[in-house]
């Protein structure tokens, strides 16, 4: 067969005949898109049906601090071993929507375009699977980073989802919301403080706290998973004989979070924590096969975990239909 | 943390406290959709748009004798691997729509919902996109095995695509239109001869056959790739410095042929040429860290090849913005 180098590609294309060009007009009749199709993918556990919402993605510049413990150039080969540009995370923000057949359950909210504009499509990926805001019963929050928490108001300070019963983890509540931790925050995590005080203060007595381990409605379960943030928290949902496992931030970046657990992004405010919370989480999926979920997954963002080296891999579920 | 295994989670749910289960009405506001979403994703290769057009998922039950050498046990363990129900090949249909900037061009038709109720979405899906079937320009065919040429006409025999020039591999139409060919063949195969005639006999005037090798448009090269069936074909395109390898069948499953391209399964007429072809693109793909297609890869069906152990491995495209 024909030699496949991407040379003999490029030679091919230069000087081969163009014997079977078309003899009709030189425009197509329709004109190229130039916008990413609708981020909507459902998947069935047990009696409930889940939504996978496409926000966006964040291409975040990354320099040589980025991962406490790993160099810049370790980070680099990673990226490169995933055929990602280097320098550069992009993070995948997918919110997921839990109908129980008695609740339409929201789990995180989304961007809403406040933080890039490469991201904050959910609730425009919302309207294309056939859900109004409003239609919204419950949403709960895994943690106060503002990529999980903007898609609560609208920037002008407007609740977007009315009819939602907001709940949160409280120990997530007491870190962000105290003033005295507040006091004594810098940079960016002084800027999550405000931002947790703009979604959450005027609407505090609306919320609802709750201690991560318990049971918030049948079949979907909070679970601690601290260290990301102080009260971070995953999620376990069960239908018949069927469970996901919804690791929120446990893990983001497969190619750098899921194959190095050990790393610790800027991101985990106790780094040695989230490591060992991610290093627990991901064992117990392998070992269990568990069916498993994640923020920050590529999109859909379901799939499953295997142990691999001296780290993990993600293989990713099948698209299939409903 | 607490514990995460699968006898807990159950446990959690049978006796936690439903301490914060709602007031509120127990019917929520919207019903299940219970359809999967669009299977719609957009992509650029330099001024090319891509479009990937899921057809749906082909569920083939497969016995001890689908692999000519591959034990059902070996293939049972590869299927379970991967997290897939086992004596099941899962078989993803996805068409690639390429708008060059002048021409809207198809390649491979799906399965027009004549082979499973679970495939023959395609047409949905590119209403979804927003292209009519009267817009595109060409079709290019790799084979003329049903799910690639199906949805070139209706169950009645009509055209579907009233305005598309069909250019097919010459020794493909040579082939399977050859009478004293179809008279030695049985099963299955006997179909396939039947089926083609179905589709292509009454429009063979119209048909444009061409050589594997030549450039059909400014950026789009046909390569041989034979051994699947007799002409089939693979096709490179390129459009500036970018590049993507359309596979065409070279390789499906990736968790059966991916990471076990000598398996022969009886899909492959010529099993042996087609593991040549087989291992002979996916070790270019891999050395040249080629962006690679195939019309039977997990939905959106773009990724990189990698060489791991004595096979590869897919790594699926991100699901980014366009």
């Amino acid at each position: 067969m024909t030699d496949l180098t991407r040379r003999t590609m490029i030679a091919a294309s230069v000087f081969a005949a163009s014997a079977l060009a078309l003899p009709r007009g030189s425009r197509a009749a329709a004109p190229q898109a130039k916008t990413q199709g609708p981020g909507v993918y459902r998947y069935k556990l047990g009696d409930f049906e889940l939504t996978a919402l496409y926000d966006g993605t964040w291409y975040l510049p990354i320099d040589d601090k980025f991962i406490r413990n790993a160099s810049g150039a370790r980070v680099d080969k990673a990226l490169a071993k995933a055929f990602l540009p280097l320098h550069v995370l992009p993070i995948t923000i997918t919110a997921l929507l839990v109908h129980t057949g008695t609740k339409l359950v929201l789990i995180d909210t989304g961007s809403a375009g406040q933080i890039v504009d490469s991201a904050g499509f959910m609730n425009a990926n919302m309207t294309a699977a056939g859900i109004a805001p409003a239609d919204i019963d419950v949403i709960l929050i895994s943690h106060f980073h503002p990529d999980h928490i903007d898609g609560i108001k609208t920037k002008d300070g407007d609740k977007v989802f009315p009819n939602a019963e907001i709940f949160v983890p409280e120990p997530e509540w007491t870190f962000w919301m105290d003033d005295g931790n507040q006091s004594r925050a810098t940079g960016s995590v002084l800027k999550y403080f405000r931002n947790a005080r703009r979604i959450f203060r005027d609407i505090a007595k609306e919320v609802h706290r709750f201690k991560p381990g318990v049971e918030l409605l049948p079949g979907i379960i909070s679970l601690p998973a601290y260290g990301h943030t102080p009260g971070h928290t995953a999620f376990a949902l069960q239908s018949r004989t069927e469970h996901l496992l919804v690791m929120s931030d446990t893990v983001r970046n497969p190619y750098l979070f899921v194959r190095h657990p050990d790393w610790q992004p800027i991101f985990d405010m106790d780094g040695p924590q989230a490591v060992k919370t991610r290093r627990h989480m991901l064992d117990r999926a392998a070992a269990d096969r568990m069916w498993v979920e994640a923020y920050h997954f590529p999109f859909p963002a379901c799939g499953h975990i295997v142990k691999a080296g001296t780290g993990y891999e993600l293989l990713p579920s099948m698209w299939q239909p409903l």
